[in-house]
């Protein structure tokens, strides 16, 4: 048989997933042909490319490390397989995903190693050093900054260490409210385990089907819930990760005073030092309520007015997910057949003249707000009453529980949509970032416009979208998404270019190169304006102290000397960037 | 002028400071001599030392680095004197006070200098480096850790960096609530500064009046406030820091996920890597309404039950500081007299027996909560209901506003009565650490235990108290007060031990060295025992990258090959110790 290795999209080869029905959303091709100048004619089937027709890279097999990871470990822990090798080559990256359509796969481990205990870890990195192999610890597989892939240049052997047979929560204890749980367990089977004893975590990213507790861990991720249950690293106690120089252990404490925090040493290390084996995490008591609900927003200045003011009243839902005019529009065409119906009884001509004329809604500049709230029946109640008299202060139309209900139920949906895009040729992808309250509406102005400018750059059409979705005491952040058409030329180049102007216009702008999205080599040309010279010096002493021999994901987060050149910007246009940004 | 330098207790020589009254607190005295048997004979006057008996360690001075330092410096910047060295020589800690009382000074800086700007320190790192010389950072002296002391080993000349010319809030950004402030600002300056724009930083450890930001960043402090307001590495968002390695800057930024966090570096760095010049913190806005309240609980274990449920109906106060038998009594004492009269009349025979009689209490084993409460009116209204009712479930009897206030005015007061206990030849001190609420109440007996155990091996009557005043979801911190009198052998050895049993007994209970208190060289004996042999790995990782040839703080946080002689056990016995342990 051949298998058709394009099969390989937001869902891994042969993975459960949803099932993404475009034909239940009506009004999505229009949208995109509106949006994108998507002609009919521009469906673009790339494929079947088939396994067999794909060159993967040439195989560097250690025999003496194969030897002793045979000896210590059963058969089926240890695999060296094409289809292993292929499906451990990517993340899911824009750039991941347009490659392997193509059967491109330039990079690509040797072997593929399923650990099923610390100790089998600690045998694999012991191996690993004394043999001089390159390990890169894979979790859920869904990392789209490039953390996954084979990025060594010394040729030695490299080997992906998958995570998923360490996929238990060991431990509740539930008087502490602390779940201690293994790193490769995937959100929904960490969740089902712990609802099952009454607790969840409060952690829900876009990738949450499948992505990995350790995963998250390494990447700094955050979840839709983070306004009320935090980012990750607000939610570790302490943990386990196995490096090069011996297991790193912390205590299960609530807060030290113990020197430099070395659990913040592990969270955000992308594998650069070790693999996380085992997390200490705050858990919660599922709530006894909870809701979604829909606001229309006249515009998006007094929608983060409304943010501004949850904040400040310190009565944040758990989700606040606040569109821009080009996401909300997109919302609107995501929505279902029933969706639709509903929208065009409540979003009618009489409503929609209401809008426009009673309340002066401008229909182009409106922004939709999904918001919820969960608690006990009382705080329930007095926040939703609460968020309710702000949102309505600033102008807000309720829209009433339906298009809440409906994100809740496609909530993990947007991943497949750039799938279904990319399926007809559109160049889409997201950025992220975060700044304070001060500089968010010129930040979000600055980076619309160099994303468009980039877009256009390249001779078609753009949309560039963004919503707000975690909200702290001192800011937010800023999640941007940007689609075209390819402009034909058939090299990711295009991509690179908007990709950059996205990034370029975050450091420019004062803020972060990414708020949950991590490092990897995707973000790495940004990490010294990030972090600063002597900030990167500090990383790489940890780097070079925890592992000398350098075996440890090489290539992630610590840029090499010509970092644009790496990332896949040509010589000349590198140089071009550099010296611009000079 | 002969200057007594046995006048330096909590305060520094010659700093502003509160008065603290003895004789307003009839209460104090019996309870001590009940507490500990204290005679009257047993008031031990030391002293006076004059500066000119106290023989200060030799003085080494580079000739090239003092001018190199003229030359950039003002004169009035650059101190070899005396008086300098002294003030400059230790911290605050209980041995600290203990030495400077008995004009023991064995070991001081060699000079002083107080940069006044981010380049003076660049100018001063820069100097430092090329004459081998050690600088060890100085914001408010108030450090109980070991922190500020000279432990450099090589015989180079050491300067303390003394940072209180930076004393500015910079800038605040209204909008974001985040303030820019010097390293060296201490808490009343910074807090008027802050409080005119309508803000305050929220953070109130016991030492505000004479610590500062740095200082506090520095070494992972905790305020009174933290229930609301968080510990001080959760209001960080950026800093800048000094290094011989350049100046570590990070983003003004909410959040981010760009690799191993730096921030984390340089909190808790108690000055190995660098100085903390700036720090932009998170600040609020000043709560609308305020107000302390006293409870009684029956017993500390229905007081953390109480604390518990808040945490669980997420209706912390701002501050809910339950202390347990023994610091109850202690508080008790220490009331005023206008106090006194206030609790004869509540606390009167009738009440007492209506305590003992109705509500069943036994009056040895009552626990005072002092809890309060801030906000809008509306949320102060809510949270003061809620945790009432909590509270009243739980069996506390109301004590209304008075006790509540009288904690309010003296909250800074209880280093002063340490030093009032020395003056009396009392050995006192503090040691503080968290856990997680399943372990709070067997790490609280045990440790009291093995305080207790300690004191009396030494031959004398003991009192250990302990209070949890930073509450969080997983758990609290625990925080024991230990007193005995000096069994006349004159040496400090009676308090390593009793020391040295509380910081067992953490770590043999699963807890950490230190809440918010710092590692300096005070705790580094235990250091290995809490993050792992390989996170102190790390951790010198960093130091030998950042610092490679040493010149920042020496001899804090990682300790030497034998941590438990240079903390200053003799050798025979510091074998013993090791030898149970292991």
């Amino acid at each position: 048989m051949r298998e058709d290795v394009s099969q390989m999209k937001w869902w891994g080869w042969g993975d459960e997933h949803t099932e993404f029905d475009a034909s239940d959303k009506p009004g999505l091709m229009p949208f995109i042909s509106r949006a994108l100048g998507l002609q009919e004619e521009d469906e673009q089937v790339v494929g079947p490319v088939a396994l067999e027709d794909v060159e993967l890279p040439s195989q560097v097999l250690t025999q003496g490390f194969l030897d002793e990871m045979r000896s210590s470990l059963r058969e089926d822990q240890v695999k060296t397989g094409d289809k292993e090798r292929l499906v451990h080559s990517y993340g899911k990256s824009f750039r991941d995903l347009w490659r392997i359509r193509r059967g491109i796969v330039d990079s690509s481990p040797d072997c593929v190693i399923y650990p099923e205990s610390e100790d089998d870890i600690c045998a694999l990195v012991k191996a690993a050093l004394a043999h001089d192999v390159v390990l890169i610890p894979f979790g859920g597989g869904s990392n789209i900054a490039g953390c996954l892939e084979n990025r060594e240049s010394n040729s030695r052997m490299v080997v992906s260490l998958d995570m998923k047979r360490m996929d238990r929560v060991v431990e509740v204890d539930a008087d502490s409210c602390v779940a201690r749980i293994e790193g490769g367990t995937p959100g929904p089977v960490m969740e089902k385990q712990l609802n099952e004893q009454g607790f969840t975590l409060g952690h829900f990213p876009d990738s949450f089907e499948f992505s990995t507790v350790g995963g998250w861990v390494a990447t700094r991720s955050a979840g839709m819930q983070s306004d009320k249950y935090g980012k990750i690293e607000d939610m570790v106690l302490s943990l386990r990760m196995v490096t090069p120089s011996g297991v790193l252990v912390t205590r299960t404490v609530p807060k030290s005073s113990n020197g430099i925090d070395v659990n913040h040493i592990c969270i955000g290390s992308e594998g650069i030092l070790g693999v996380i084996t085992e997390v200490s995490m705050r858990v919660h008591r599922l709530p006894e309520r909870k809701e979604f609900y829909g606001y229309l927003f006249p515009d998006f200045e007094s929608g983060v007015r409304a943010v501004r003011e949850c904040v400040d009243a310190d009565c944040m839902p758990c989700i606040a997910r606040l569109n821009d005019p080009g996401k909300t529009a997109l919302s609107f065409a995501f929505k279902s057949k029933s969706g639709e119906t509903f929208f065009k009884k409540l979003l009618g001509k009489a409503v929609k003249k209401y809008l426009s004329a009673v309340k002066g809604f401008d229909m182009d500049k409106v922004c939709l707000m999904i918001m919820a709230v969960e608690g006990d029946s009382r705080t329930f109640r007095r926040l939703r009453s609460q968020v309710h008299s702000i949102y309505k202060k600033n102008g807000a139309f309720k829209l009433g529980i339906s298009p809440g209900r409906a994100f809740q139920k496609s909530k993990y949906d947007f991943p497949y949509l750039r799938d279904f895009a990319m399926d007809r040729g559109v160049v889409c992808d997201v950025s992220e970032t975060s700044t304070v309250w001060s500089n968010l509406l010129p930040l979000y102005y600055s980076t619309i416009k160099s994303i468009e400018e980039a877009i256009l750059s390249t001779g078609v059409q753009s949309f560039a979208g963004c919503h707000i979705s975690h909200c702290y005491h001192t800011g937010t952040s800023l999640y941007f998404t940007f689609a075209c058409m390819e402009n034909g030329k058939g090299t990711i180049d295009q991509y690179l270019r908007i990709k950059k102007a996205a990034e370029d216009a975050f450091l420019r702008g004062g803020a972060t190169l990414s708020h949950h999205h991590a490092v990897g080599y995707e973000h790495a040309p940004w990490i010294e304006d990030d972090i600063s010279e002597t900030g990167l010096l500090a990383v790489r002493a940890i780097k070079d102290g925890i592992d000398p021999a350098g075996v440890m994901n090489p290539g992630k987060i610590l840029p090499g000397d010509r970092p644009l050149e790496d990332w896949g910007l040509a010589e000349d246009e590198a140089q071009e960037s550099q010296e611009a940004g000079s």
